[in-house]
């Protein structure tokens, strides 16, 4: 069986990592054959949106999936068009994830409390948006945005004019600025048959619109609580095949849920090693058909994004216990290039190997243990 | 770094699934592309003897590897000449490893037990032999041999004529056939600064000259030192680099070796889900001159091999927490196909498993368990 993927980027590499030993085949699309999964499988290579190339994509695959939430869905819906061929997860999800309101608007309907916010489509809007919700609050692009990109904190009046001009032409949404302790996601991941199975809660921290540390399990029954109900009524409503993941602030012990994703997640890269089956393996299971494994963790684990540069090879596997993923991509200010995880038996000892190896390899995160 | 590596069979496939996220490029020379590793990785096509194409491999390689002992070392150097490319393990591990005969005298001067053994070239020598090392006993091919092929138990001394025209004509070596309790594999790993790892013992359970399953750690302290101190023995002669497994018999509470691999093992699947660091990772380490990482139990760690055929993926893949391994071969009697492997968290509940999965997948090794 071949799963096409469109995107090659790190998470498709790491899908057919996890995807090979269970005897599945890849093949990708992709704007260039120098990506991280074009290393070790076959990649077309064409736009995202490139008709002719999806449509070969889709011959040539039993199901399509894909890497990256901005896939445009009427390029892959025209494409696939008589085909019959599975797309998981449903275009259904990719369109709700691709534009915030939707998103936003999804989580209403489900009863997940999210941000409050309003639909801005002129600097008049804007204006009555930042009266409406208050200040300070935050001007995002309703498509596009990912990493902290396609967003402007609103601070006073004095800013709104800036946050405009640097965003305004495109649909946008503004919403409050919240004020939280902490973040957490959620992953799921549901079967072609309808089995779920759900991930322990995770704790992130980003900086920079950007993830730099998880560390699962997360223990907050009460917010688990909450974000299984909120995970089970998303993949019912999608009728959802693949994982899942959502991301929460929390306030006051209390989830307000910011964003999905239809995809593997980043906050998820730590259960290659710290879960029974890693969420690579199933996500590939279920839009394969095959019956889900357990998402059990297997101690207490802890993600590090390496980001921008990579610390010396040496240095990063002289660390006892600490596993590395190197995506194979070239530094550049921002990028995610790899991530290091590592899994103990409690968390008290998980947290002090996480401290000596932030020292030992003086990434600079330890501030951001405290929040954002 | 490109790792260059002759033969592309199961274990190239897990050495690249392995290097992969270390950030590592492979390269393959196999007679066909249609092997397990030409999925995931390209592949030169030749014999494992076609000098042109080991050169090419060699140049396009930083270090150079063997997935299978038998490669031929005179066309090896003879392609290598002058590159100065690193070959690791080492080739003199190879061709000691290559000859039965080459193999026992090592042993013998490290101080290893091994089986007494006579070299036969004649059909009078085989009688010689026969009356010397007594009957029953093993005729078998010096080099050349492996899953049990190239072997012929002698019984009785009307057995000598047949063994004799089923073998005879290549170098051969008659030896005393070892009365044994059980089969155990120690595996180890050399990096090229020195430093070793030593994984937990393992026991075996051979049917047909094919390893069936394999439980780690196999708790025998006393066997266990005996075998740490060859394994230390054998890989500082060698000036090893790499993984190295050595398989012994085990007799009235004494080891007996039987032969050596200069290379990842079968023995050793059990390390991908059920140590820190898998075999594959730890050979890929060693020979591009990383750090070796912790060779350390996880758990209590089964592994079935799959032989012949495969049973059906939804009831593997349904088997809570069983890892499957498709190698992505043609099924043919006798063939190793793939493996399974569980990690538990007492060695109880391991062989519990164990045996609900037999069960449950009519996997006929029930009657192994009990020895050869």
């Amino acid at each position: 069986m071949t799963i096409g993927i469109v995107g090659a980027g790190q998470l498709g590499r790491m899908l057919a990592l996890a995807g090979y030993p269970l005897g599945l085949d890849f093949l990708f699309l992709d704007r260039s054959a120098d990506v991280p999964a074009g290393a070790l499988a076959p990649v077309l290579v064409g736009a995202l949106d490139d008709r002719a190339q999806l449509r070969r994509l889709a011959r040539r695959s039993d199901v399509l999936s894909f890497d990256w939430e901005n896939v445009p869905v009427p390029a892959l819906r025209a494409a696939t068009r008589g085909l019959r061929k599975r797309i998981a997860p449903p275009l259904r999800a990719l369109a709700a994830g691709q534009d915030r309101l939707a998103e936003k608007r999804l989580f209403m309907r489900l009863g997940l409390p999210t941000t409050r916010h309003v639909a801005v489509d002129s600097r008049a809007a804007l204006a009555r948006a930042c009266a409406h919700i208050g200040l300070p609050g935050v001007l995002k692009t309703r498509r596009l945005g990912y990493d902290g990109r396609g967003q402007a904190v609103i601070r006073d009046r004095a800013g709104i004019d800036a946050a405009w001009q640097a965003l305004g032409g495109v649909p946008l949404l503004y919403e409050e600025l919240v004020d939280f302790d902490y973040e957490v996601s959620a992953l799921g991941v549901r079967g072609r048959d309808g089995a779920e199975a759900h991930y322990p809660l995770t704790r992130n921290w980003h900086s920079g619109g950007i993830l730099r540390v998880s560390l699962a399990p997360w223990r907050a029954p009460a917010l688990e609580r909450q974000a299984r109900r909120g995970m089970r009524a998303l993949l019912r409503e999608l009728d959802y095949v693949g994982v899942l993941a959502i991301e929460y602030f929390v306030r006051r012990g209390r989830l307000i849920a910011n964003e999905f994703a239809p995809r593997v997640h980043n906050s998820g890269h730590w259960t290659i090693e710290g879960a029974t089956t890693s969420q690579f393996e199933n996500h590939v299971r279920a839009i394969s058909g095959l019956p889900l494994g357990s998402p059990a963790a297997l101690g207490h684990a802890a993600m590090l994004n390496l980001i921008g540069t990579l610390p010396p090879r040496l240095a990063m596997l002289g660390e006892p216990g600490l596993h590395l993923h190197d995506y194979g991509k070239a530094p550049r200010p921002g990028r995610k290039l790899g991530h290091l995880t590592l899994v103990a038996p409690t968390a008290r000892e998980r947290d002090r190997r996480v401290r000596a190896v932030l020292r030992h390899l003086r990434l600079p995160y330890a501030a951001h243990r405290r929040g954002r």
